[in-house]
């Protein structure tokens, strides 16, 4: 299948659309009549910049209101495509969409719309062009493929064919399965958008919603599955309406496209049993998270490690790179190099946390999924000691994700560090793993960065929540691969003055804004913190009130947790989660050191009201004494 | 009715709520229970502040998921209701808002329910508490008020109440009339919220898109008119979920919902027949704008406005104003005095639309009630020579409304300004009419200027449309008098790359960005302005292609559009739209001049994505041939 992209899909002029889509690598596109009608390139020009950026020009569209007409209408309408069959011809493209009408004054008596495509078709024949019915989701009379394919059917010419689009059949839960009576050759087009799931008028859902596959919740793999079954190797065209795309940047909008294409087709083979083209997702976990600080400093993200119960083990062999290790072979790396990745990274966003580290099996089938993802592969970042090289991808705000398998992960450590400190006995309380990173992403690139995450890794995409900050709303999702070994969560909001929103502006862009460290025991990670100092955000005693009402606890729990400043939840089958949050570094990032009881699984939403606005108190506290 | 209004409508900390709550005038409120867990303020405090702030805390909600128990879980909901009570009496409120269960587990058997609440009632009497029961819209078994006041009249202690809330009723299209049969002493709060009409799930449109009263489509004025009809004499209380509103600023959004109360109130009044409180509404004529220009500057400005066919009939006796004048009396004033409000205007905003003249009959009147509505009320503007005052009120980005009367209008031009030029022989194609004035406005605010304009005025709000330019969607909504005497369009954009997000970044915010001038000939307008040599948009062929087609228009008539330049559209009762843009002045202000043939009502939404693209072409070109 031909991979495509409709013009109206992406933001911008119809020259810019058509060089962003070009650069994504796509060799195909639809054009959008409005788009066109728009622009300032004639049909001519269109054709030869669409020759120059290799792009096959596949349909013009939407012809809308055509069919069921009587009279002077029908006349009309007949005139109206003629005029559009000779812009056609001009701009290259041979097919012709027409959606399924919407109009009152139409009729619906099939004979007559397959009188209307029968002559239609002729029409377009004789100029060597074909026309492609598509039922709209809202269309008056036709609005299901079922009865497109059977008008199509009765018509029967060469020059008329089914355009099949998952949105407008998968949203009115039209059985996939009815795809398989269909045949192929007479399918001139598919068409794919995926979309939330939402319980709503179907026309504001399709004009505002739409999304990339992957990014939304209908069965678009399964869709495109059975298209693969019957045969279709026609083209694959996404066709999105959505706000937020087109004010995105119609560059990391077409991207994003070819990526989900890429990723829904493979899925779709693998689906039916075909040999993919991707090597598999891979199952990540976090084995490391790297701090980038401007030389000389860290000091302070030093103290704080040593608090919460890392120990600074040893150094960089060659390099300004310190590592710091908790129980349980959990690792940190402070990295103060100026002449690195590290450095450029401080210089920007100054301390921050500028890579993870992704335990990953077939760490080069990963990488080679990446690349052929289009996302931008760094390869041999380190003149390493050990001789090998650690690959890495690009990730949220120009941030590294590292790919460690095996071999590179065992001896990382030993041959590039001088560990100077050996292991001390096990302690209650330490940290044992990485719960989960936080990112905060702009609004407008939320979806580009939940596509990012699922094409690449095996990951389960959580329930989108409202997280409610003293400023406004923050949107939150998370991924978690299957065994929990990498949960993260993407945060972004509309509003200007929440905590994410703030981080955003201060940070220059999207980042990691927080990480959660797991701990087996956090009452006594609490009493341990108590004696090493660490500054922890301090709850208010309503908030204890309200849990203890909410969940019957004791007054002896109560105090234990209120003493901690920890925040607990417990969902409806016992899971019991516990948060302590530590104080901002610079105002900028924190941790949260959590505990998992039983099958906890989500992230503690119902506190977040209450440790935003603890936050926005803190935050204030600390800038009045500052001043 | 007292007004007030729940803290959950506002964004900010608690303490930050109730501050602008009291500082926008209202005395009462309810505090919802996330914002107060979240609060550093114990009950106790609470009580203290909202003394301070004049404000009686009239309910503390909402309690959730309380009937229909058994066995353990009864028991556990009672206890957390007793906590809750100590709560109430440390803080000082008498009403718990009970919102009926969602839960699963409860059961929905009315005597068990009756029984929960008699129960409740007793306990809460003992301390001198009550319990208001609502009927959420997506309740398990209880979604409907109906159903609330049969449980609290079986019930039948004076401790237990209703609390109804206009989105729960009028969402689910519960009768207004069901409310005529409702004791009002049995009423202990009405909650009210407007919302667009949305045909999507209740709980989401709940969420996220309630708005105010004015602001939305449901009869909210038809459901207080019911309350008053019955003789309710409790609060009326706003209770709105709205994202926006979340991330604006809790100022202004308290200000609005105190507006917003005072008209749907007054409003009701009228509609049972009852006498109001604030003078009726006003019907508004544009009769003139007025630019601020720094001294010196307008040169460029007052070229296009003699191209255009205003002439420079005299200036102020004893100020840098000069006026202008097209035929029938269409206004345009140039301000070009450092030292006044024109002049503080310049200074912010550069070259601009700085104020509308609006003739209104009642001039009084209508002062009064904006001054009702709590807007800016600017008095003695003018030192002025005629010795009347003329009045203002402050609007969007600081800019002014004037409100003329016949007598300030007619005595304004001749004995304030020195008339210098005679009047000329009427020729055709000159400007006959102020169509309208395009605002753009902050997303977040976009709301406030809806409510803001019919609170004042009598308009009819507009469908609202999107529209769709190059750098993304604007949302865009017209305000119209009866007689069409005052047009005025709104539009805000998420996205950063439209042309009003930059108008509004330039601008340095809200703002008008252009004026659309009527004339009674298109035609010769545009013969006279390829004379006069006004810079207008140019509109590329694409566009005359396509509109041929689909209107079926004559070559000749193309020819005519296209050589002016003039954009065209048709309605579905034959109505036509002619337009012509100038291009902008400073890249910021331009003007719009149309045509309006038969009854067309729109704004020529089907071109603007065309026009707006070539608003961008243009600005590039400019800016290229700057560089």
């Amino acid at each position: 299948m031909l991979d495509s992209i409709a013009t109206v899909s992406l933001g911008g002029t119809l020259r810019e659309k058509l060089e962003a889509i070009s650069a994504a690598g796509f060799r195909a596109a639809e054009i959008f009549e409005n788009d066109f009608v728009s622009s300032d390139l004639s049909a001519h020009d269109l054709r030869l910049l669409m020759d120059d950026l290799g792009l096959q020009n596949i349909a013009y569209q939407p012809f809308r209101d055509f069919e069921g007409l009587k009279g002077h209408a029908r006349k009309r309408v007949f005139d109206r495509a003629e005029r559009k069959f000779d812009l056609m011809q001009e701009m290259g493209t041979d097919l012709l969409l027409v959606c399924s009408s919407t109009m009152k004054d139409a009729e619906g008596d099939e004979g007559r719309i397959i009188d209307d495509f029968r002559e239609l078709g002729e029409r377009a024949a004789s100029r060597g062009l074909r026309i492609g019915y598509e039922g709209l989701a809202w269309g008056r009379y036709i609005n299901d493929h079922r009865d497109v394919a059977a008008i199509v059917s009765a018509v029967d010419l060469p020059s008329v064919g089914i355009i099949l689009d998952s949105f407008h059949s998968l949203s009115r839960h039209i059985p996939i399965s009815s795809i398989m009576d269909i045949d192929p050759a007479k399918i001139f087009l598919a068409q794919i958008a995926d979309a939330p799931l939402m319980n709503m008028d179907i026309l504001q859902w399709s004009r505002h919603f739409r999304c990339m596959p992957l990014q939304g919740g209908l069965p678009v793999t399964e869709w495109v599955a059975a298209l693969i079954k019957i045969g279709y190797s026609g083209p694959l065209s996404l066709e999105i309406f959505n706000d937020r795309f087109r004010s995105g940047f119609s560059k990391t909008v077409a991207i994003d496209g070819k990526r989900s294409l890429v990723t829904v087709r493979d899925d779709a083979h693998y689906l039916v049993g075909e040999e993919t083209h991707l090597p598999d997702r891979s199952d990540p976990a976090i084995k490391f998270i790297e701090f980038s600080v401007p030389p000389g400093k860290g000091e302070e993200l030093g103290k704080i490690l040593d608090m919460i119960g890392f120990e600074h083990i040893g150094n960089h062999k060659i390099r300004d790179v310190a590592l710091w290790r908790s129980q349980d072979d959990i690792f940190i790396i402070i990295n103060r190099e100026s002449y690195s990745f590290s450095g450029s990274f401080s210089l920007i966003h100054g301390d921050a946390l500028c890579a993870i580290g992704l335990y990953i099996k077939d760490r080069k089938a990963a990488l080679e999924r990446a690349h052929h993802l289009g996302m931008a592969v760094a390869e041999n970042l380190s003149d390493s000691l050990s001789g090998r090289s650690i690959n890495a991808i690009r990730s949220v705000g120009g941030s590294l994700v590292y790919f460690l398998d095996e071999d590179v992960y065992t001896e990382l450590w030993e041959k590039e560090f001088e560990i100077t400190q050996k292991i001390k006995p096990e302690i209650k309380g330490s940290i044992t793993s990485f719960d989960h990173v936080a990112s905060i992403v702009g609004y407008d690139e939320f979806l580009s960065w939940v596509l990012y995450w699922t094409s690449l890794f095996d990951l389960e995409v959580c329930q989108e929540v409202d997280l409610i900050d003293p400023g406004g709303v923050v949107q939150s999702q998370a991924l978690e691969s299957k065994n929990k070994n990498f949960r993260l969560t993407l945060n972004g909001s509309l509003g200007a003055r929440t905590l994410a929103s703030r981080f955003e502006k201060k940070f220059l862009g999207a980042g990691y804004q927080h990480i959660a460290l797991g701990t087996d025991d956090i009452f006594a990670f609490s009493k341990r913190m108590r004696k090493t100092g660490l500054p922890i955000l301090e709850i208010n005693k309503n908030y204890y009130d309200d849990i203890q009402a909410r969940f019957g606890l004791t007054d002896a729990f109560i105090i234990e947790l209120s003493d901690g400043n920890i925040l607990y939840d417990r969902d409806s089958d016992g899971g019991e989660f516990f948060q302590i949050f530590s104080r901002a570094i610079d105002r900028m990032f924190f941790f949260e050191i959590v505990q998992r009881v039983g099958e906890y699984k989500g992230y503690g939403a119902a506190n977040t009201q209450v440790r935003l606005t603890a936050q926005r108190r803190a935050g204030e506290k600390q800038y009045s004494e500052h001043i």
